[in-house]
């Protein structure tokens, strides 16, 4: 199941698609009284998920171009958790831009956070923070969706706690991210987080899901993987984040991103003013973004 | 003004102190809508901030000792911006214990964040996580509370937006900041943050404010410092900031601690179950919390 937010008249709504994708029902229309995604999650159960997606068929949908897509979490609850440098190919081409060795070990995850005061949708707008950023950096990544308070869980249970997946861009200001040490402000500015275009909820997928991971810049592909080559994968991150850490309904974990990123060529090719960026996950659906 | 959050008949209110510290005032008593202070912050402006102050005194009180204060803010709307490394002789014991050189440079500020789902309260209990935390570690820090949201703000105007000031005891797992490189998750666990025992409106203080700060473990003085000595100060800070973020009312930023954390001891001395820690600083109070 695709669950979304729209806008309507002015009014935000959650939704499920129905019909290929051409129509969108609004989940109050199935007796779910959400406001918004995070109240839908907190909401949200496996039966509930189940009866809604059988009762969705019954209802007449809005036509899906009738109504304006926004981000599926607009106004996260907290900011998004990242793991940094989590596909091999990727962990070479950093160590390189930075200058350091990179022995092919498999580390100890790094975990950082990006804070998201409004994450920017399918086909908006990202600001450059030109006077500022210098650098100007793609990453698209997998982001799973916490559906359940989640403490002290196995990795054998990690994906009971999953609701499902959405495409993340992780824009980032390399030269921010490199001079103040740790990553967070280079990472947090305005419109550095594309969240779209919809949640897929995690049963339409294998456990883990094994999906091509794919970036564009101006149609050029640039990134080309697949979630299966993670160094540490969804099942361990949750687990090992709950031994200490509650992670809440409605957490945004985002896997980290394959190679190909604009530092990882030489010279580098950042992103430019009038750029188009599109990220694409096979089973999600694409995000594109406009640099302004 | 005192602004804090209390538990009376198992609601949580949010009120002003008034009489020496010995009453509480509701907010609601009042005028004032807020259910917490989130909302609390969102409302108030320079102007109704007086007309609260002046009224206070017209109310009659609660007797403090008849409710249960909790954190200030309980639930932060998003996760903590933290400076590392803003006072040059924890610069300096950091360095050693990481074994790095130190030559007293005035570093670029770092910036990294601390997620909160819940904030330890004065005279409440911390959980070490013993099975997975080796080095666990203090910080007393000077806590800046954000009042109004706040983008592209320069230097000069910046402490306009300031609402007021706590105290932030940054609890730190040395072993899990280390191995993860960025320090999210050694900063993150559950209990690692605790704020309080209230927030005081800046109009208390001079811009920028030059307070002794000070943490004791079991009566033992270990750190003890003063809020004038940072390396980057709040202003700067909060413009640098806010050139690419925007901070929303409510943002907490916690900035940095002075030397005398238990890594900065040789052999380093950091807590053990049982231990008592005691946060001061002048002009706003105390915050102790017991290590479980």
């Amino acid at each position: 199941m695709k669950v979304l937010t729209f806008k309507r008249g002015g009014r935000v709504e959650v939704g499920v698609l129905k019909n290929d994708g051409l129509e969108v029902v609004p989940v109050n229309y199935l007796g779910c009284t959400a406001h918004n995604m995070n109240e839908f999650l907190d909401l949200m159960t496996p039966e509930k998920e189940k009866k809604l997606d059988k009762n969705k068929e019954l209802m007449r949908g809005i036509p899906l171009r009738e109504v304006k897509l926004i981000s599926p979490i607009p106004v996260p609850k907290q900011d998004l958790i990242c793991l940094g440098i989590n596909y091999y190919a990727h962990a070479e081409e950093a160590a390189k831009f930075h200058g350091e060795a990179f022995g092919g070990e498999r580390p100890v995850p790094i975990f950082f956070s990006k804070r998201v005061n409004l994450a920017v949708a399918d086909e908006e707008m990202i600001d450059g923070h030109w006077d500022i950023v210098d650098g100007l950096d793609y990453e698209v990544e997998l982001g799973v969706i916490i559906g359940k308070d989640t403490k002290n869980v196995s990795v054998a249970d990690a994906f009971q706690h999953v609701f499902g997946y959405t495409i993340i861009n992780d824009f980032s200001a390399r030269n921010l991210q490199t001079a103040h040490k740790q990553w967070y402000f280079g990472k947090s500015l305005d419109d550095f987080t594309a969240i779209g275009p919809w949640i897929v909820t995690k049963n339409e997928f294998a456990n883990p899901p094994a999906l091509g991971i794919r970036c564009y810049v101006n149609d050029e592909l640039r990134q080309d993987g697949d979630t299966s080559l993670m160094i540490t994968g969804i099942a361990e991150v949750i687990s090992m984040l709950s031994q200490g850490m509650t992670l809440k309904a409605g957490t945004i974990i985002a896997m980290g991103t394959p190679a190909g990123v604009g530092m990882g060529f030489d010279p580098p090719k950042f992103l430019q003013k009038g750029d188009v960026v599109r990220c694409e996950i096979d089973g999600i659906g694409k995000i594109t973004n406009f640099i302004k």
